[in-house]
């Protein structure tokens, strides 16, 4: 049995203006390589994730219109890091110990993520930093 | 032998105004566990890398001034995520790639870093994102 704690992490998400021109640099720059494509319209957004070497991977979060939670992200603060996601083994079990020790939780129960269930937790309980949890077979 | 690329996210750097309740959180909310801390008084920042996990780093940095590079981005947008670091195994290689690409290089050759040699690219080749390249031994 595995302690109950965070495994790695499991993607960074990148809030960006265009998806196209952002994938390309990634592609030429660090060698990334497309691993899936998907568009939420119902959160305004559009994303592409991207494996970095064989075991990271990266989240390009495009707003599909300004009044999207990436497009408002955008306008406030200029594109960049939006959120950053870890691999646990049992969502549920973490969302409790983490309620427990007083974390501000966004989501209180699992709901469907790209990879497996997921749930995110107020930037203000890790300093500032948006930090999405990920139950997932693989990391 | 390696492709040129990006090997994985070696760790991520995020800037925070206190160091010590910070390393709390990590450690109570992800069981992170302090891997080492070091205190760079010519830059004005004092670092403390954790493991999230068997190989996910993340390093806290908090500015020893408001007038350092730590201490102008929280006043410009507030504690987050301040840098990507990617791992590679042939830093100066892959600077010359970067070049050839048309990056928008901070270091034009490597500098010492807290895992060995590194080098910054500016954020607006990566569409927002301060991204760093460290080459070392183990990821």
């Amino acid at each position: 049995m595995r302690a109950m704690a965070a495994r790695r992490i499991h993607h960074l998400g990148v809030a960006v203006a265009e998806l196209a021109p952002a994938v390309a640099t990634y592609e030429r720059m660090l060698g990334a390589r497309v691993e899936q494509r998907e568009r939420v319209d119902e959160q305004g957004v559009e994303a592409v994730a991207l494996l970095v070497g064989d075991d990271s991977r990266v989240e390009l979060l495009a707003p599909l219109g300004a009044d999207s939670f990436v497009g408002r992200f955008i306008e406030r603060r200029g594109p960049g890091v939006h959120h950053v996601a870890y691999g646990v083994d049992d969502l549920e079990a973490e969302l409790e110990r983490l309620r427990a020790a007083g974390a501000n939780l966004i989501d209180e129960t699992p709901r469907p993520g790209l990879y497996g269930p997921v749930a995110f937790i107020h930037h203000d309980t890790f300093h500032g930093v948006l930090t999405e949890l990920v139950e997932s077979e693989e990391s």
